[in-house]
C-alpha cells in the first residue's frame, strides 16, 4: 500500500536570490506560496527579469487550489502577473499585499482572497493558519500548513522587532505553540544566515532621521528608499511633519507605493503634509524633503536622473542632502557608487553606509533564526531563501542547535522533499529552471539568444552580403562589408579592402553546380574571413555572410 | 615678466579608481610619475583595460626627461607597454617594480634605472628623493620632488607599516625632516579616505594563517591573493613550511611574479618548499597549500577555472579549505560570490571577508592620512587616487587638520594645477581622458563603437536585406530576414512573414529613379521596420538594410 506524502517542491529561491516559490503537493491537491521575481545578473544581456519555469504546475494544473503570498515584495509577487496568465485559482494574501499586487495587473483579474493573522484556511487537506511576522513592508506573514502527515512552517521572509512601526509584533507566542504541537518541517528564510547577532528594529532608524533633521535647519533633504519600505517612509513622513517639512515622492513605484498604502490605511500622514513633486519649488529649501526610489542606483530610477540632472523636477543644489536610506545589494555596489559620486559632483552632502544606522536590514540574523529554530523546534528543516552560502550558514546554525545534518535539507530548485508521517528523504526531481523576461512580451528567451548577444557585445558585427545567381550560384556582385560595434586596429577602408581580397581570393575556389551551393558558400566564407580578421587584427567580431539570390530570368 | 611656474597636470587618477598618473612640467622639462591601467566597467563592453589618454604628452615629447614609478601594480604600471611605443624615457623604479615592468614588455626595452630610498635623481630643475612607504608589494616608494618653485611630495600608494614583513619600514622621519624644510604641495592616496582608524599590519594576517594552519590537520588549503602580495606570499610560504606543508603557485600572474620575486630576493623559500602544481597530486592533502590568483572572481583566473572544474590540475574535493586573502574590489561583489557558492558547491569551506582578518589592506585610513599630513605640513594639498568621494573625504580631512579649504584641490584628469613660489591657482585643462584598449592590438575604440555593442547586446540584431538593379534602383529579390540575439515573441516564421509583408508594402510606396536612391531606400525601411517591430513585439532590435546592388547588363 502506498503510504501518504507530502511532497514539498522549492520552484526558485534556492541557491539564488530571487523568485521564491514553493509547491506543496499532497494527493491531488496543490497549493502554491509566493510567486517571485529575480533579477538577472549583468551577463544575461538584454534580459529584464527571470521567473521561475512552472512547468511542473502546467503538467498539473487542476490540482492547484489557490497561490498564498506571504508579502508583498517583488521576489515573493513579481511573476504573479505571469501566473494568473496560465492559472485560475485565487490569490490569498493580506489587505496590502493584494493592494500591491492588484496594481500591477492589467487585464487579468485572479479571485483575491483577504487573510489576517490567526485565520484558517482549509483547501482539501490542506489547513493553513496565517501568522504575523516582521519584514521591511507592511504586514508580512508566515504560514503554518497542517496535511495530512504533520504540520509544516514556512517563515517567509522576517525579522523579529520588537517596536516595529505599525505596534504589529511578531507573534511569537504562537510559534512557540505550534513548537509545542509538534512541527514536522521548517523552511526558514536564510537570506541574513551569514550574518552575526540581531537586525536591528526599524525604529532605530527613525531616531536617527530625528537627529539628522534636527541639524539641518537650511537644506533640502532628499531620501532614498525601498518603495515598498512603508514604515520607513511613515518614520520620515513623521520626523519631516515635526520639523516642518513637507513630503515629495518621485519615482513611479514610490509615488504607486505610498498612494496604495494610504488608500489602504497602511500610511497616515496629516493633510497637507505631502505635496507634488512638480510644486517643490514653491517651499524653501529647509521645508521641503523629496523621498525617491533609486537606491540601486537603477539607471531608470528618479535617483539616477536626479543625479544626472535629467529630472524633470528636482535638480541637485549646493548644500542639499542626500540619504541612502539603504544598502546596495551584492552586484549593485559599483552602480551605487557611481550615484553617490555623481550626486557629490553637484555639489550634494550624501549620508551613506550602514555606520549611519539610516538603514536597517529587514531579514533575521543569526540570532534571530535561533530563536525561530528553537521556538518551533522542527523535525525537519529547509533552509530557504538564499545562495548555497546562505542556505549552508543556515544549516551550521540548525546543527549547532541540535538537529541532526540527516534531517536538515539544503536543496535545489525543482529537487521535491517527500515527507510522510515517519520520514524526510529527497525524491526524483521535477522540471524547474529559469524563464526569462525580455520587453513587455511574454516571451521567453533562450541561452543561444543570451550567447548570441554576449558574443556582439564583444567584438560588435561584421557582415559580408553579396548577390548570386539563383540558377546557378555564381557571385553575381563584389562583396560588400558592413560592420557595426566593431573597429580595425589599422584605417577602416584599408582594413576592408584586405577583407575583401581575401574574400575574392577564396572565391576563386568556389565553383558552384548549383544555387544550392550557396550554403556551403556562406559556411566557408564565413570561416575563412573568421579566422583571417582574428590572425590580421587580433578581434573575433560575429561574422554573418548573407548572400541575396538574383534572377536574370532565361538570359 | 613672466613668473616661473611648476604645472602639476594629472593624467588619470582623479574621481576614478585606477589609471594613475601625473604629469609635473617647468619650463621645457617634464617628469610623469606612474603611468597605470584602470579595468573597465560592466558597461565598457568588449574593452580589455582602460589607459590614459596622453595627448598632451604628445604634444610635448621632445620636454619629456623621465618616467619614475612608485610600485608595480597595475594601476601604476599596466600603461607602461602602451607608454613605452610613444616615448623614449629612461624609467625610474626599485628593482623589484623594474622586473615586474621588464616581465610585461615585449620587444620595447626602455632604459630602465633602479633608484633606492635615499636616492636623489637630478633631471634638469628637477631634484626627486626617493622615501620608503609601506604598500601591499615590496618596495613602495614615495617622491619627494624639488623644483624651483617649491617642494612637492607625491606618496604613491601607502599605508603606515610598523611590523612589515620585510623589516623595511616607512621613513616617517625623513617625512618629518621635509616637513620642517617645507613642502609646498602634497599629493597623497585617498584610496581609504572613507575609512576611519588605521589599517592594520600585514603581519597580523601571519598571525591568523598561523592559527588555521595549526587546525587544519588532514586538509588541503587553498589560498587566492593577489599576486603582486609578495609578502602575504613570503607570509604563506613561512607558514607552510611550518606546518610541513609544499607550496604550489596556480595562475599565470601568480606563477610569474613569485618567479620575478624569488629571482631578485624578494621572497625566500627554503630548498624544495615549492612544488609545480603539476606534481599536487603526489602529496597528501595535509602536506600541501595551493596559492593561486583569482581573487576578484575574474572569469579566466586559475581560482575561477578551479570553482568551474575547469583547472588541469586542482579539483576541489569535500573538506579543502580555501581562504580569499583578499577583499572584493567594488563592483567585482557579485562575481566573488558566484565563486564561492561554487567552490561550496563542490564541497569546499571557504573563508571569507574582513572578520576573519585574513587580509589587510595596502592603503592608509584616516589616521594614517592624518600623520601624513601632520608630518609633511604642506601648504597645498591635492588628494590623489580615488573617486570623488574619496577626494572629498581627503579634503575634509585636511580641513580638519587646519589646511584652509581654498588651499585644496579636488582636480579632474587634465585640470592644471600651476604653482609659484607664492601662490598656487588651477589654470586652463589639457586634453585628458579615456584610451579604451580591446584586443591584443593597440587599438582605442571610441564610445559610437561601445553604443553599437550596448544596442546589439540589449536586443539584437534584425538584418533585412535585398538585390536592387544598379542601373534604376529598382528592388529585384524579395527581402530577406536574417537574426541574431534576438527573438521574436511568437513564432519565429510568423513574425518574418509580417515583418515581410510590411516591407513589400513599403516598397509600394517606393519608386526609385536610380541606384543613388538606395540609399533612402535603406534609411526608410530601417525606420518603418523598426517602428512596427517595437508597436508589434515590443523590442528594440538593431535594424540594418543591406541591399546588394546587382548589374544586369545592357539588358
Amino acid at each position: 500500500m502506498k503510504e501518504n506524502k507530502l511532497r514539498i517542491i522549492p520552484l526558485g529561491g534556492l541557491q539564488e536570490i530571487g523568485k521564491n516559490m514553493t509547491v506543496y503537493e499532497y494527493k491531488n491537491e496543490i497549493i502554491v506560496v509566493d510567486c517571485g521575481l529575480a533579477f538577472p545578473e549583468d551577463e544575461l544581456l538584454g534580459v529584464d527579469i527571470v521567473i521561475a519555469d512552472t512547468t511542473y504546475l502546467k503538467q498539473n494544473t487542476e490540482k492547484i487550489k489557490g497561490l498564498f503570498v506571504t508579502h508583498a515584495h517583488e521576489d515573493h509577487i513579481g511573476a504573479i502577473p505571469f501566473f494568473v496568465k496560465e492559472f485560475n485559482v485565487p490569490v490569498y494574501s493580506s489587505k496590502f499585499s493584494l493592494g500591491i499586487i492588484k496594481s500591477k495587473l492589467r487585464g487579468d483579474k485572479p479571485e483575491m482572497i483577504e487573510i489576517s493573522p490567526g485565520d484558517r484556511i482549509k483547501l482539501g487537506h490542506f489547513d493553513v493558519e496565517v501568522l504575523r511576522v516582521n519584514h521591511s513592508t507592511p504586514d508580512a506573514f508566515a504560514f503554518a500548513i497542517r496535511t495530512p502527515v504533520g504540520l509544516v512552517i514556512q517563515t517567509g521572509d522576517f525579522k523579529i522587532d520588537h517596536s516595529p512601526i505599525d505596534g504589529k509584533k511578531m507573534d511569537l507566542t504562537r510559534f512557540a505553540e505550534l513548537g509545542r504541537e509538534g512541527v514536522a518541517l521548517l523552511l526558514s528564510d536564510s537570506t541574513n544566515a551569514v550574518k552575526d547577532g540581531y537586525t536591528m528594529s526599524e525604529s532605530l532608524v527613525g531616531e536617527r532621521f530625528e537627529t539628522i533633521f534636527r541639524h539641518e535647519n537650511k537644506s533640502r533633504i532628499i531620501i532614498a528608499s525601498f518603495a515598498s519600505n512603508v514604515h520607513r517612509i511613515q518614520q520620515i513622513i513623521n520626523t519631516a511633519v515635526r520639523y516642518g517639512r513637507k513630503v515629495a515622492f518621485a519615482g513611479k513605484g514610490m509615488i504607486n507605493t505610498s498612494k496604495v498604502a494610504m488608500t489602504l490605511g497602511y500610511l497616515h500622514a496629516p493633510e497637507n503634509s505631502i505635496i507634488s513633486v512638480n510644486d517643490i519649488d514653491h517651499y524653501p529649501d529647509n521645508e521641503l524633503v523629496v523621498v525617491t526610489t533609486g537606491t540601486q542606483g537603477e539607471p531608470l530610477s528618479a535617483l539616477s536622473r536626479i543625479a544626472n540632472n535629467e529630472h524633470k523636477n528636482v535638480f541637485i543644489r549646493t548644500g542639499d542632502l542626500v540619504i541612502f536610506s539603504s544598502t546596495a545589494i551584492t552586484g549593485n555596489e559599483r552602480s551605487v557608487y557611481t550615484l553617490i559620486n555623481l550626486l557629490m559632483r553637484l555639489g550634494a552632502r550624501v549620508i551613506y553606509e550602514a555606520l549611519e544606522e539610516v538603514h536597517v536590514s529587514g531579514h533575521a540574523k543569526k540570532e534571530e533564526l535561533k530563536i525561530m529554530l528553537s521556538l518551533t523546534k522542527p523535525k525537519y528543516f529547509m533552509p530557504v531563501h538564499g545562495e548555497f552560502i546562505h542556505l549552508d550558514r543556515h544549516r551550521e546554525i540548525a546543527m549547532n542547535l541540535g538537529i541532526p545534518d540527516e534531517n536538515i535539507f539544503v536543496m535545489e530548485n525543482g529537487s521535491v522533499l517527500e515527507l510522510t508521517k515517519k520520514a524526510a528523504r529527497i525524491a526524483e526531481s521535477v522540471e524547474a529552471g529559469r524563464i526569462f523576461i525580455d520587453g513587455r512580451g511574454t516571451s521567453d528567451i533562450d541561452t543561444t539568444v543570451i550567447r548570441e548577444r554576449k558574443y556582439l557585445s564583444e567584438d560588435g558585427l561584421l557582415v559580408i552580403s553579396m548577390g548570386v545567381a539563383k540558377d546557378n550560384g555564381e557571385v553575381v556582385t563584389s562583396p560588400q562589408i558592413t560592420t557595426r560595434g566593431f573597429l580595425f586596429p589599422i584605417d577602416h577602408d584599408e582594413a576592408k579592402e584586405e577583407i575583401k581580397i581575401k574574400i575574392e581570393e577564396e572565391l576563386m575556389r568556389y565553383s558552384p553546380k548549383s544555387s544550392r551551393d550557396t550554403h556551403h558558400l556562406r559556411i566557408f566564407l564565413k570561416e575563412s574571413v573568421q579566422n583571417m580578421v582574428y590572425k590580421r587584427f587580433r578581434k573575433s567580431p560575429m561574422v554573418i555572410v548573407l548572400t541575396v539570390e538574383v534572377d536574370f530570368g532565361d538570359e
